[in-house]
């Protein structure tokens, strides 16, 4: 199993905040290994508290499904294939801001979940963090 | 990070207590700290007992947004950009009655959350409670 | 079910809260009511964070098994009779602080949790709580 | 309540995982604020998936008593004043490797715990990271 290392999960921390710096938003930011375990977290001053979990469960969620959340979120809506997805995995979260992590070669090594300001900016912040491996 | 006082904390459960005995209502009410620790509590006789656990997650959520609970309820409905947000944290409350506290300078210090009644009663009464700091 | 009221338990965070400030500690106090469910809580400025749930369930505790919380802790030691009870109901306090509330007629009408130094102070506070309604 | 910062927070990661370098050990290493809530987290390559939350919950545990951890420990064993605190605020960790970070003047604004290794070597990994703050 190929995973990020510690090394490049700090690399993914430090794009997302630069890219939240120069958006002028604040941000809980975190990476998950291949395994899905947390590996690094940040969250930026004065950043929303109750993203902490949001952040980090966000990015569990990208790697348990090798999709972007909110990809997942279009399938747990009432009526969906997947709806109430979030009630399984002690709690999942199915909007935009978690993204999985590639290597070269384009297979999965882990994910980003970012969590603070709204899901726009908040899937774009990860895509700075995501890209950050490229 | 300034956070509110015990003493700011009772005078805030003291204002919606009587807020709430005007309206003629029985109110849990909630005050948790910057750090969204719980600081004070108060259920009027004969309240809702099921309104204990939602009068302090009201709290709680509206310092972990920074915003009143009904406004992430708005977002978190099907469809909307949060929608299942109530998954994460442990489980949140989105419906009104948790109001931000803040400092005469627009900090926010803690925040208050009110159950027990419709959620126009719970606003109303929270908003008197955080009223008490202004 | 006689049940102590939200003015008693006020009564209760009161004096518990003036022994503490003589004692020149700070300190963390829950007042449960007949059912178990919380009725009251007041943290005072500084007091330690980890006691908000010591205190909320040594009330808990007290009156699940009406008798004082160190009582049963003397029962829960590796060896003893109710040794691991403490696994039991999401989680009890087995040391003193947590104390049975009583009305005139000695019926158990609540109970009062402590929590925030020594348990020998803890203690002593909660007694001082408890001595209100007498 | 004065706080560790997001800068304050990374000093402390990369202090203590130059130590853990130094060492030849691999840790997880977290820090929480002064709300107790997580700030920063990272695992070094290769360090037991087991010790992401005993380091989170490390930090937490030193703040929301305001001790290292292995203090903490020693009162917490059969027979002790604090027996089975473990099992409070939905699980603690009460051996060494969790330390208070505080400020200059010697105030209390977060945490740091650190896990891993031996509980030896996780104190002294956390000790050298609170260090980075004086």
């Amino acid at each position: 199993m190929t995973t990020v290392t510690t090394a490049q999960a700090t690399a993914v921390l430090d794009a997302a905040q630069e890219k939240a710096e120069a958006m002028g938003i604040k941000q809980n930011i975190a990476v998950v290994d291949a395994g899905a375990n947390l590996l690094a977290f940040r969250r930026m001053d004065g950043a929303w508290l109750g993203s902490v979990d949001i952040a980090i469960t966000k990015a569990k969620t990208a790697r348990y499904f090798d999709m972007p959340t909110g990809e997942l979120g279009e399938m747990s809506q009432p009526g969906g294939s997947l709806y109430s997805i979030e009630h399984s995995n002690g709690g999942l979260v199915s909007f935009p801001g978690g993204i999985p992590l590639e290597d070269g070669d384009g297979q999965i090594i882990g994910a980003v979940g970012v969590s603070g300001s709204t899901v726009g900016n908040d899937h774009a912040v990860a895509q700075a963090g995501a890209e950050a491996l490229s």
